[in-house]
């Protein structure tokens, strides 16, 4: 039971942080309703969220009390982003919004702007946003409120996260599956999170699936989870402070326990349930009953506004007044306007305000990375041979950095870490496992710990939302995922790119490391996979958002890949996107080449052409690791086969090079873009993705109409690595034949040649279909021989799984 | 207890299909063994998954004794898809295959096919395919095995659907939510849905979580679930195959207890719990222990392909010829190298054998939906006037169709079915429900009922998912969906678009009803949820897929709307994506002007236009309804500022015909395109998504250079609907400045008429600064009087819900 001095200011904290919430919806002036309420006192469009709100003050409030009681350090997602109002409302009383919007003060004049900025032209979103101090979630699109929450608590084990998963949230299915953190969260080395699961019964018109199953049912959910349930339920405020203030201090003793007894252990302990809070009470709790005869708290007509006309309509603004008097601002805020020092006396001082925690300004605190030399990995190249997976010496490279940065990076993978050739970073760590371990014997399981820093759970969703969390906080990571199914959290980055967009606007936000997303087991070789694995659409999404937030990467080779992973873990506030293979492959760029090939981002492979400096007749432009291999070996054909074609070899790392200089801060100038690709030669570009991508990004150039661009145009099936190029005409047979169709006047003297090749394309077709792997003559291709150091030929270990 | 000839009738069907697997990932020649196995015999590229296939191989079985004991209808849904060879393998023994693809008989030749063909080029893929006879889910991408199913099982009431759950998919957030179906499902109106989860253990290189938290909290979580768990663990063959068959019956025989139960009711009964099954059985069941010193069964080096060099290594090839004979195929085959009679007989015949279920191959009983006339729900309309919810006189239309279609159509939406206006269909149905409902006094719920037909959760997979699976069974239906958050589904369009695209080569499989996405609640009237519900930019995903399979509308009104609907609820084998205002807005076309629009899908607007037929000063291009009304708005201000501009009005509804005729069949000839656009005059494009769209369809045409794209440039927030335009340079202000720019000689006279724009833009700004909403002129703006009949203004109530 609380004391009554702790009830009366809980429950004072509670009315204040109410008043503000709904103040903010409706008021844009008489803010302490020290006049008559009168239309002009209320703004014309009313637009934000009632319904979740007092809960999320209400569960603000008791961690307070918490936070002061135990002296913890703790972070607040709210899941339920929509209930914008509530936090700021929060950061308001804390006094944290003052410290950082100065203009918006703790007295009269102070409370009109912050009434009157809220989803106000010119002022703040409706939502919990980048410009809400303590917020590292918007909460617009649900679902990642645990996963995010999990992120934050990784690597920083004095936290306590408290995360509310709303009971609409709660139906997503990302939410859905990241519960099972519970299971990759280590009590020794991280944080705890304590989710708080809102039942407040309804979404915008339905009730909710978990408010409508039974306690029973949804106790054996939470403890299915890995969770052992406290429910708080009800609506009277008094009985609900003492029930609730109950159940939380239950809950953060548990958390103690459970963290004391990993950390006093000399060896592992048996993963014990974490407690979590369902809080039953009626959406838009304390709200209007009715209005119109219609029912408003307790019922879904309090998502939103829930009446709409309190400007015009006397009687609604008579509801509205009634409303707001409820909660006696009187006895809340004083003469100047100013919360009562009681009221503030229930949030700690300082950086222990959740509103001002450093954690939600992961910038403010992030260090950066102690990288190795990555020049150091290199590849011995012949340019044009050897055989070599580039995420496998970009592997080393990464062990090397997870070994020199043990308490602030980690690497996410949905079950394909190994697959994608990073499976050396296990000399160093192992996979995050906190469910049952096989630790001895012939089938003892392969680098599991609950002190691992390789997250890998078969959730885009959740590997997606941890690495978020991990960044907003103030740390680095870095996220493989198949190529194909990176689409899964397409939704996910939208929101991210959006987040990194505003805060670029938002001075008090430090930068923080940006999400590097390696997309490896890419489209061109999924061949054993099939159709459903083929999709490299995901830049097109990317390309989509800021030109100042994303970066788009397409290494050809291994030493590329090293140069420009580690210029993206280097960078700030970027989503950078990386494509780059993983099955063995020739190689092009000694080092010191890869270094100025990646910087520059784009540049004319001299040693491939053959134009020598003067006017080319043709362009062969490409890039990705496939579409690179492809061209040069059809320009190989061409020297061969038409020695006097001047051809000029163009590779593209940086995509965003592609684009005008005033569209992409990368952007190449007209000047330099013509001096590449010329202003009239025909260009024949191999790209790894959907070819109209490099038309988007180049219709402005002189020379566009020109340009002639390969690519995949989704048809592929189960089938041979080259016979996927075939099947999308982007191999190299295809490729030449489009030099001699595109070049003036070259078809007409070149006739044997073009027999040459599409008779090529028939004797693949038919090998393929009788011996089931790609002739020999493509499978063992290199570049003509060339003196020089020798292609590094030890091969790889082959026990990597495959997908 | 199975009596001992059932036991030997399983266990012998299994073992050869098990056979069947193996030896179409390894064979290419001597299938039955009969000669010693060479390296000739072996395929040089072996692709393909064993790891899930005998699980896969042994539900099945089983799933055909329970089919003949108890005349069941069945469909069987492979959740571990890339068991591919398991499902051929099924319907080769089930006869199907041979039916279906006569040159793969049940002999020796047609088993050297059989095997050779998987996952060989020309052949078919590795994956339980479109290819695959008795599939409706490829099962690459995991996570909707589930929502496919209960879409199969949705009035479908002797429907039994197996469906397999692999412990790796059951990490994925929509699989993990998709469990509750078990609230949507009606015992009396719908199938069953039985879930088998099948816990191996391992993913590609991990274990599961679900295969190591202990029996105890997996009961919970599928208690919690809604669901009876019958747990099933073992590898010994005998053991298992009873007690399977045991748990089989057990649930087969509670689902048919709830089902009568619930059938024979006069009212509502009490939901009860749905079983389920968890098979936990070794990764690679019955497959070589150990290779090379390493563990194979049991552990996740069985994932895909247990050991690689069965061709080139004697000691591999050695390992996979005891492998085989350990199935003893002699006992299996007869001579001819048809399965033994005894094996044929475990399953059923005809169409209750799964592999030849008319529901896996929907388009056969598929029935068209009855359309009322959509042309009597038409809305007066005077050009350029009116203020009228297009969705919600679609919902009018959607209700009668709903009324006429109540066994074969569904609405699908993440609780925004009313939101998007299309709460009228609530008149005649539902919405489905069938967790605990308050059906009486002021709290009520509204309109929820377990026969309800409006499928609401908030998880957009579930949603989707849901209709797919409706759909692939030959039904149809609608998904509504907020604009933004339709990207959650990104990767789920793209499976659906493949197998469709699939389909098209694929003779058996007749066409279904197109998937057909509305989205409303879009990008330009997200004013009041901000930033993070702003994203136009799945129309740019969808249309990387095949032109032959994605459609895209954006009817500028309501009328439109009507005629564009009617077109995609009649059509097959397609996604349409439909993007429509929710909002109070103009109208335009009559519907006779309306239908002809929509079907010619491009047109002039004669009556907006001032060029009278003459070859115009600039061309104004719009798609989508918002660009529509800013583009009238800006020539209706042109026309009086600047009288002698001679402007033509070009609105775009079917966006696939800006294409050319060679890259879309909707595409327009050049000649076409070129007498809308011309050769030579500015176009001034205002389009509803990102405008680099219109850039990338259009950049073949003649007159490109000449397209000025106005779109959203991910510039938002919380503010008025027409700021939302001014931030993205979309509003009627910036398009005729736009004009008078581009079109030559203009701005040297028109000095006065920028400079009165340009105050019009600051006036804008400083107007909704001061008031928090738009500048009356702009609010209450229409197109100039014409005399005719009245817009229809009678004004929706307004109860509906926002999101």
């Amino acid at each position: 039971m609380l004391d009554e001095q702790e009830l009366t200011r809980i429950d004072r904290w509670w009315r204040a942080a109410n008043y503000l919430s709904v103040g903010q919806i409706y008021l844009m002036g008489n803010p302490l309703l020290r006049e008559p309420l009168v239309a002009e006192h209320v703004k014309p469009r009313l637009l934000g969220h009632w319904g979740t709100t007092p809960g999320l003050n209400f569960i603000y409030a008791h961690m307070n009390r918490a936070i002061v009681a135990r002296d913890l350090d703790a972070l607040f997602i709210t899941g339920p982003g929509h209930g914008g109002p509530g936090l700021v409302a929060a950061s308001y009383l804390e006094g944290t919004y003052t410290e950082t919007y100065p203009s918006i003060g703790q007295d009269l004049d102070g409370l009109t702007k912050l009434f009157t900025q809220f989803s106000f032209p010119g002022g703040i979103p409706s939502h919990v946003a980048p410009e809400t101090p303590g917020s590292i979630h918007e909460g617009g699109e649900l679902g990642y409120a645990l996963s995010h929450a999990y992120g934050a608590a990784f690597d920083n084990p004095d936290l306590v996260v408290c995360a509310v998963v709303g009971d609409g949230e709660a139906e997503t299915g990302p939410l859905a599956t990241s519960w099972h953190g519970t299971k990759f969260v280590d009590p020794r080395r991280d944080g705890a999170v304590l989710p708080v699961l809102h039942l407040n019964g309804f979404k915008i018109a339905n009730p909710t699936v978990l408010a409508r199953i039974g306690d029973e049912e949804l106790a054996a959910l939470m403890r299915g989870y890995g969770h052992q349930p406290y429910v708080v339920a009800g609506s009277d405020p008094a009985e609900m402070h003492h029930a609730f203030a109950e159940a939380l201090d239950a809950a953060l003793d548990e958390i103690r326990d459970i963290q004391a007894e990993a950390r006093s252990a000399s060896g592992p302990v048996a993963r014990r349930p974490w407690p979590m809070i369902v809080l039953r009470s009626p959406k838009g709790w304390t709200g209007p009953k009715e209005v119109d005869g219609k029912p408003i708290e307790g019922y879904w007509r309090s998502h939103q506004v829930p009446f709409a006309d309190a400007r015009g309509d006397d009687s609604h603004r008579a509801v509205l007044g009634t409303w707001l008097r409820s909660y006696r601002p009187e006895e809340l805020f004083d003469e100047s306007g100013a919360p009562y020092d009681d009221i503030r006396d229930l949030h700690p001082a300082g950086a222990k305000r959740m509103s001002a925690s450093p954690h939600a300004n992961g910038g403010t605190i992030l260090q950066d990375l102690e990288l190795p030399d990555f020049r150091a990995y290199a590849v011995d190249v012949v340019p044009g041979t050897g055989a070599v997976e580039s995420t496998r010496v970009l592997g080393g490279w990464l062990r090397d950095v997870m070994r020199a940065n043990m308490t602030n990076f980690r690497m996410f993978s949905p079950d394909e870490n190994s697959s994608n050739r990073l499976q050396d970073v296990m000399e160093v760590t192992d996979r995050a496992w906190n469910a049952r371990i096989v630790a001895d014997g012939f089938w003892a399981d392969d680098h599991l710990a609950p002190e691992g820093r390789i997250m890998e759970i078969l959730s885009e969703h959740t590997c997606e939302g941890w690495l978020e969390g991990y960044l907003l906080t103030g740390r680095h990571g870095l996220f493989s995922c198949y190529e194909a199914f990176i689409h899964i959290i397409d939704s996910m980055f939208n929101q991210h790119a959006k987040w990194l967009k505003t805060t670029r606007h938002i001075d008090w936000r430090a930068p923080i490391a940006s999400l590097n997303i390696l997309l490896t087991s890419h489209v061109w070789r999924q061949d054993h996979n099939g159709f459903s694995h083929q999709d490299p659409g995901f830049i097109d999404h990317v390309v989509n958002k800021k030109a100042d937030v994303v970066r788009v990467y397409l290494p050809p080779d291994a030493n590329t890949l090293l140069s420009v992973a580690d210029h993206c873990l280097r960078s700030r506030n970027y989503v950078n996107v990386i494509v780059a293979g993983k099955q063995p492959a020739l190689q092009y760029l000694s080092m010191d080449d890869a270094v100025v090939h990646a910087t520059k981002g784009i540049g004319i492979w001299d040693w491939a052409s053959s134009d020598e400096g003067a006017a080319p007749d043709v362009v062969m432009a490409c890039a990705g690791d496939i579409p690179t291999q492809e061209t040069l070996a059809a320009v190989s054909i061409l020297r061969e086969q038409v020695p006097s074609l001047r051809i000029r070899v163009v590779n593209v790392v940086d995509l965003m090079r592609l684009q005008p200089e005033t569209e992409h801060p990368h952007g190449l100038s007209d000047h330099d873009f013509d001096a590449l690709f010329t202003t009239d030669t025909p260009v024949i570009f191999a790209y790894h993705g959907y070819p109209w991508l490099i038309h988007r990004l180049t219709y402005r150039r002189t020379n566009h109409a020109n340009f002639h661009v390969r690519g995949y145009k989704e048809e592929g099936t189960t089938t041979t690595p080259f016979d996927m190029c075939v099947l999308n005409q982007l191999d190299r047979f295809d490729l030449a034949l489009d030099v001699l169709e595109r070049v003036p006047g070259l078809a007409s003297r070149t006739g044997h040649v073009h027999e040459m090749l599409k008779n090529k394309l028939i004797e693949h077709r038919a090998y393929v279909r009788r011996h089931g792997e790609d002739m020999p003559e493509v499978r063992s291709w290199t570049w003509s021989p060339v003196d020089g150091p020798q292609v590094r030929t030890d091969s790889p270990e082959n026990d990597a799984p495959e997908g």
